[in-house]
């Protein structure tokens, strides 16, 4: 990767309403108005750093390469824990190190993590509660005129932290995972990759309720009948057509999901 | 219309929480990363194509010559309904087959239908769930960098569907409509247009109340009075001024609205 | 300031859902497509000047010098209020003679204020319901592609209309405020600048919460402990860590609050 871009994406919990989002973006455009800054989401639950790192990882591989990659969902904005940049094959991700950009940043070969420290590149004037729009915000902007990301501060010691997110489990060719995540239709979206199954011809089970094999399309279902379906990441989706499977089956985040093959 | 311009408008129900506005601009950008991509909605209710229809025809209009309009209203993604792109005078819109696109199209002269089949401009690895990332969103961005519309597909057989939306009707001088919408202040948009009155002194009838006139602002209404107005679009509007009409009648989409002369 | 920028924000109570942000944008690219539109918020409450006012404060600053800043929060729309041009030092400020403008503004030096009465700058049929698209996005545009502000109109009389804000009031070492805005995460953001302040060592009253001294970080909050922190526009700012200050103190915006030095 030689040079970055200047598209800039952004995905934080700042939410809609406020100046947040407004202030960040002024902070990038007065260091580069040429930057383009693309919404991913704003509306990441307070503080929800697993629920950022899933959309990050959902909608960051589809940017040109040598985009910038902006996540802030910070809870511990201001104490120890360390801005990050990493750099991979594809993308530069910039955030805090709590998880929140490993899931999206490993989708590609990392090539180096470096700890945000040269005041050069902050804000003359850095809030203790306010890390996107003076220190985030400002290092993507220098990266994307050209700063080599060894400008913006050191290697970093040790790995970047992890995010806290289950994975799913195979025994005995029975898959066991959870709903991550519930999208704005009320689909379920579980941990299963659709690559982890040997067959279609399988019973997907969760909330007291049994689906017979994986279907191609929503409006395959017919009635209210909740459907097990591919999502568009790759990951097993629990669905029902024109109507929300979350309503229907009463699902929360973190309800168990078990995919066993039919004899 | 010699070349589409390099901006392209959003109308979704995507809503604006989810990795999937941020995945579609993604998929754009990578093919056109000069796109200048513009929201005009991601909050349409989920599946709900009329309410998508509407909101591209209040908002498309106002465009420069050769934006491209995409509409991703999709109940059906992934079944038989063709995906359309739709050449006008004045636009290019791009969406599924539904009726989503045709109010807005037809504000101007229809100049060629296209069945999107060339798999050449869809994504490598087309989901059946997520048309907007790709193959809407690709079609316009190829568009945008100067691909020629009859290159992505065929000419539709037979016409684009309508959408199921209700018309008013005039009869011995009396107007019966519905409320089409509900916006953000309270205000309720019929589907009554200004210029079928043939006189401002009438009389609309909704929800039990009778409203004298068209009034020309929103702040001639006293107190929490309610008002008919020609909003916005050209539609008969009954409001209120710094309160929500919605509200203070208790009205729904759907609820019925006549206008009669006074004599 | 010789010329303004291409940059264009927008800080409405349009809501998100509406076509009238996405009306708004088309009307501004058919004059300028090479505008820079970028949105601060459009979730201001419906008519709420106040809150508008104070959204521009806290994040028109960051913009790159000559940016143009429009406001529509609007309820006199189409009565006499006048439609307004401010210049300053820095910026330019479109939107309504209402208070809406004026706090950001006075941020820097006032050069000239406008009332925009050139109709050839604005939309060719003007609504009376609707001057965001008609007459302020339009007058933005233009501007934005080199239009001198006199051309747009004439200098206004009298001084623009100040917000209804209220200000603290220090009397014997004692602040009295009150609580400005709630944000996203539930803190609560005062109207008491942390630069009055002669100590640190203070105890900060509010809704029968006593809270000692000011903190640094939104983490040093132990459990769902309240405390006070200098917030990222420089205001005292009540809040918990992880949690929701104002849920847990049931706070609304307009409670009181006092700073009292510790002896």
């Amino acid at each position: 990767m030689n040079k970055t871009s200047r598209i800039i994406t952004l995905t934080t919990d700042y939410g809609l309403k406020d100046s947040y989002v407004g202030a960040m973006k002024g902070a990038i455009l007065s260091i580069n108005p040429l930057a383009v800054i693309t919404d991913i989401s704003h509306l990441i639950m307070a503080g929800d750093i697993a629920e950022g790192a899933f959309t990050m990882l959902a909608a960051c591989a589809y940017y040109p390469n040598r985009t910038i990659h902006i996540g802030v969902v910070d809870p511990g904005v201001g104490s120890s824990r360390a801005p990050l940049l990493i750099e991979t094959d594809k993308f530069v991700f910039i955030g805090p190190d709590n998880g929140l950009l490993v899931l999206a940043a490993k989708k590609a070969k990392i090539r180096r993590v470096i700890k945000l420290t040269n005041k050069r590149y902050f804000r003359d004037d850095i809030s203790q509660t306010f890390h996107g729009r003076d220190i985030f915000g400002p290092a993507a902007a220098h990266l994307s005129i050209g700063v080599n990301p060894d400008e913006l501060g050191v290697k970093l010691k040790g790995k970047p932290k992890e995010p806290d997110i289950a994975h799913h489990t195979i025994k005995h060719g029975v898959v066991k995972g959870l709903i991550m995540h519930i999208d704005t239709y009320g689909n379920l979206i579980t941990n299963i990759p659709a690559t982890v199954l040997k067959t279609r011809t399988v019973c997907v089970e969760t909330l007291g309720c049994s689906i017979s094999g994986i279907r191609s399309t929503y409006s395959s279902a017919r009635g209210k009948e909740i459907i097990a379906i591919i999502g568009s990441s790759g990951l097993i989706e629990i669905a029902a057509n024109m109507a929300s499977a979350a309503g229907i089956l009463n699902a929360r985040r973190g309800d168990a999901v078990k995919i066993r093959p039919i004899k």
